[in-house]
């Protein structure tokens, strides 16, 4: 584009964008101008020539996805949801970042309409977008001539920040070794990041780097030639082979006084230097006006080629719905998300029987790979370990895409935000696992599944010292306690095989909230007076007393433990309740009748026993007897031990407790 | 190798350590066999023919550094350390993986003598070796001809897993960028991993990837030829250019009945297929007994050069202290971790003034950067925002190795794990930064910091809702009670500049214990009441009354908010405290006495005050104000108030509670 000229439509609909998000950013003066300017060619080609999608249908499940890696690029993604249709009013762009608008600082799934991934925490977009085209792809290999119901292209824009941080390595190492190829990554390369320009911490060859993971490269030199872009995306759609990087060379800020440097990063332009922008732009309208052309211009591509293609879809989906009755009703479901009529048959569980919590959820995991066909889960590189491996079924690899077995590989962090890409995607119930102590690697994108209300299931086994010989490094301690404090996360940390089945049920149940199961490495016996319906609120009491003196409260491993707790303190006559609490956040939840009919004593009357850190614990009772301390590497038994964690132990620091 | 034969010095040494690593892990009954056997060679040629290090001196400044990135092959590393002289036994070789033995399941920095890092965790270990070879060319060149003082390589030996983890690219990136050509990374290229195959997960072009990434690549074809091994070494060692990969292919498991299948991986060998393996090895000893030829072929190679090379080191600092006495002080100082005489000086705190806590630590750093001349810090990209970067000082970079400002681009995890390997060598002063919400990213080398007993020190600032117009993404809500929940940690969310300067002095003061400070984006006025003694012991009564009704313990922003509660509370009749507790941690250490000279109203007496999570302040308080969802998008005062963090809204909610 030749500044001071608008020789076409393109460029007339460039410069409104830009001009939108110089208006919005200074109206909220607040915001990040530098890469919305500079990637408004990229995004005004794609919507223009290429993304199918249809803002009157903008759920539809075979519409092309696009995830802003780069959320700080907000108001550009905002600008073109405005031109294109989607429901965004001029009022809502000046509304930028206001409190309760649809247009916050950072895009958010399930807050604005057309926004199909929450983005800001770097990396984790690109992630995303690679658990899309997974999902896109397992989907259409998962139904009779599924390619009916599901083949689209997943497109993602992300900037320098996205591909210093490890998430995008795992992610397009990942990506490139599935044979993604309708996944199409766009990386606008403005060589600048918050603190200056790139070339201070990064000089690496990214097109050799994406090579060297199995991507097509493209280049596109001028970040301003929508043409070039457009052909590249173009091409890059015909590719068969695997999935496709697109570096546009782009001058961040562009227009502005400052383009090019770091400087436009993060900072308003101002009212001035917006102004010699728009005159750069040779754009010349009011604040906040867009010309009808663009307007039209959009109207005329993107949205009628979107209409045509969602009609088109439901025509064929009529079709098929008529060839595969059961495989459409299956398919509608999932995309649904309707899990009820596909749960796994409890088993009777049988006293007597001792099962690690890891076995019992592998079992349920293979109960329902069978009742439910669009499962689809795996590990980081512990199956065998977390027992996510179904047996007689193949890994998901690029020459099996209906495979349910999926082989993370030892990326825990593109994992867990890969996952919540499929879920944003639907059609797949998905898990994946880790052990309970490498949840650290993965934490932010946990973070993410709760704050965009997907119900991703984490399983984390491994769950405590019993670890054993593999010492402090692999023992957790802080790790639950970190994963109970994350809003809108349920964390279940069952004592036995029922509590086990009822968490995972309940896991499966939820629509709007990630689930951590805690699961043990070690045994753990099915109790007497385990619960269904006292897991499905959090808390219950598996051990009454008449006139108790005391409350035990415990969880997973421990709740056996406080059982025979209770048995050596009754010896000293002391009468100790114990109380199962598989899940703090549910019990929280309850009515605070249920909850004082299961914390039926005073504060002072109770006791934690977990057998990981204590913080958190001081909430439900004063004495909470735990591990704060790191570790050791020894058999589980004599760690245990060693730590304290025997019933004679415990029992004996009560009694002690009480005497003061 | 020609199985059955040991035809040199190389493969008596090689089977003997592959022999001990069976016995080790045989008598354990649990360990990771396959990395440990198919290693075997390479470290010995790396022993025997490079390493520099002196099992005499093991802490010796100038040594070369050894980092097992693959912690689980913990067994041939104190196979290692056993036949060089380090000190560990047969007898602590039959007691691997046992309480409180020498040879615990993964190797532990500071535990046992020769382990120059923790390992275990995948890929921090390559970050910490990067984080040495910083350390190296930094100290170097902030002396006087430093490379008299510090001359030396590191390191470091990985797998498969460790590349797959994310933050192995962070670190290449940056290690490449930074042209560490004195780092060396072996990796182990035994194309497994626990579940399976490598080529379930993984297919990319290693040598490519760092190609891209800057790196001299080299290659051994034959894992069990140690001449080739040792030859790649010394080419390594002369790249003046860059750091180098030497990749070596190797057959996990080597000698065994299922060599070059995963399932050696993690699981002993037992009794026969040892004998098995031995046997193929040509190796005819009984249980761990180890040739003294193999014993004197390393105190003739090994320990004699490193003798030599220490001798020689003696010499030169004798020379260089006559030659530049005060760098010498300053070095040995640094060396030493002796900040004391370092410090800065504190300056009169103004009543009245206002300042974010991220600017008083920004004029802390900028303090301390004067004072201390071996302090070395930056930011992941947000040295701005956080203030770490200093003024009128060069960033450190392949051109500016002197410079102490480090950019570490937007790479969290690998920043925190590289402080860790930069305080594991010793001679640096450091500090890292980033915002609160994507602590996050770097959890486990946290964790890591705190393991290793490192005096780390992180800062976190935009340290909740203030931050306002982000939004959600970036608006930590749950992150400082997962750093408090980390065993050993110390963190301290400071109230004002006096509270800043005095968290400061604290951290720098530590030697065995990462601490990380909590620093506010907004102005905090200085309280009347705040004291350096106070914030030593982690909280103090900062506004006292007497006949006190209630105590609001506050912690950062909130300190100063609980004074106006407390005024407002007064009109209504309500005399009530407020404490500030900068530090949960350093006050649960204090006596008996002292926290209940603090706390001295009963437990329902007490209200806790933090604009973040809640999760763990159950401990402290009954009624505990907080925020448990995520954040808004909105100027801060805005999101603030929508959250209920008014003086006006607190204490109509504590009100609200005492009338219940």
């Amino acid at each position: 584009m030749s500044n001071g000229k608008l020789e076409n439509e393109y460029e007339l609909a460039v410069a409104s964008i830009r001009a939108l998000c110089i208006d919005s950013i200074n109206k909220a003066n607040s915001g990040h101008p530098g890469m919305a300017l500079d990637a408004a060619p990229i995004v005004v080609s794609l919507f223009k020539d290429h993304m199918v999608a249809d803002p009157k249908h903008p759920n539809w499940a075979n519409r092309d996805r696009f995830v802003l890696s780069s959320g700080h690029a907000s108001a550009l993604l905002y600008s073109l949801l405005h031109v294109t249709g989607y429901g965004l009013s001029i009022d809502d762009l000046k509304n930028f970042r206001q409190l309760d608008s649809l247009t916050p600082g950072h895009p958010e799934f399930g807050h604005t309409v057309g926004v199909d991934a929450t983005g800001g925490p770097l990396g984790q977009g690109i992630a995303q977008a690679v658990g899309m085209a997974m999902a896109e792809r397992a989907i259409a290999s998962q139904y009779v001539d599924g390619d009916k119901l599901m083949s689209h292209y997943t497109y993602c824009l992300c900037g320098d920040g996205c591909l210093e941080e490890g998430i995008s390595q795992e992610s397009i190492s990942l990506a490139g070794h599935l044979k993604l190829n309708k996944l199409i990554l766009i990386y606008d390369r403005n060589t600048s990041t918050l603190d200056g320009p790139t070339s201070n911490s990064m000089s690496e060859d990214i097109a050799l780097r994406f090579k060297a993971a199995e991507w097509n490269v493209l280049h596109v030199e001028d970040g301003n030639d929508c043409k070039k872009i457009s052909d590249a995306i173009g091409k890059a759609k015909g590719m068969s082979n695997a999935p496709t990087l697109i570096i546009v060379d782009t001058l961040i800020g562009f227009g502005s006084k400052n383009q090019g440097l770091f400087k436009t990063h993060g900072a308003p332009l101002g009212e001035e230097d917006g102004k010699f922008a728009k005159e750069n732009y040779g754009y010349d309208y009011p604040p906040f006006t867009v010309p009808e052309e663009v307007y039209s211009m959009f109207r005329n591509t993107f949205a009628k080629r979107g209409e045509e293609a969602y009609e088109a879809y439901l025509e064929a989906k009529k079709a098929y719905e008529t060839a595969h009755k059961e495989d459409y009703k299956r398919f509608e479901d999932a995309m649904n998300g309707e899990v009820s009529s596909y749960l796994p048959k409890f088993p009777s569980f049988e006293l007597g029987t001792s099962k690690a919590s890891r076995d019992s959820s592998g079992k349920f995991v293979a109960a329902l790979h069978e009742s439910c066909p669009f499962s689809f889960g795996g590990s980081a590189d512990v199956a065998s370990s977390v027992k996510t491996k179904v047996e007689n079924d193949p890994n998901f690899s690029s020459s099996h895409y209906e495979g349910r077995n999926v082989n993370w590989g030892i990326r825990e962090f593109a994992m867990g935000a890969a996952q919540n890409g499929i879920l944003l995607h639907g059609g797949l119930k998905t898990y994946v696992g880790c052990f309970l102590v490498f949840s650290d690697y993965m934490k932010n994108a946990i973070r993410m599944s709760a704050l965009e209300n997907l119900p991703a299931i984490y399983l984390f086994s491994h769950d405590s010292i019993a670890v054993g010989e593999d010492g402090p490094t692999h023992e957790p301690i802080e790790q639950l306690a970190a994963l109970r404090s994350i809003p809108n996360v349920d964390t279940f940390r069952p004592a036995d095989e029922r509590e086990t089945w009822a968490s995972w049920k309940l896991a499966l149940e939820s629509k709007d909230h990630p689930t951590c199961l805690i699961l043990s490495r070690q045994g753990l016996p099915l109790l007497d007076g385990s619960s269904i319906e006292g897991t499905s609120k959090g808390a219950y009491i598996v051990l009454e007393k008449d006139n108790a003196d005391l409350q035990l409260i415990a969880t997973g491993s421990e709740v056996s433990l406080a059982v025979k707790v209770s048995s050596l303190l009754e010896e000293k006559g002391i009468k100790a309740e114990v109380i199962s609490m598989p899940s703090m956040e549910v019990f929280n939840r309850q009515s605070e009748e249920y909850k004082s009919s299961v914390l039926h004593l005073p504060y002072e009357k109770r006791v934690s026993i977990e057998m990981l850190s204590t913080f958190g614990w001081g909430k439900y009772a004063p004495l909470n007897i735990g591990i704060d301390t790191f570790g050791k590497s020894a058999p589980a038994g004599k760690v245990i031990e060693a730590l304290g964690f025997t019933a004679e132990k415990i029992s004996e620091r009560i009694l002690n407790s009480i005497k003061r």
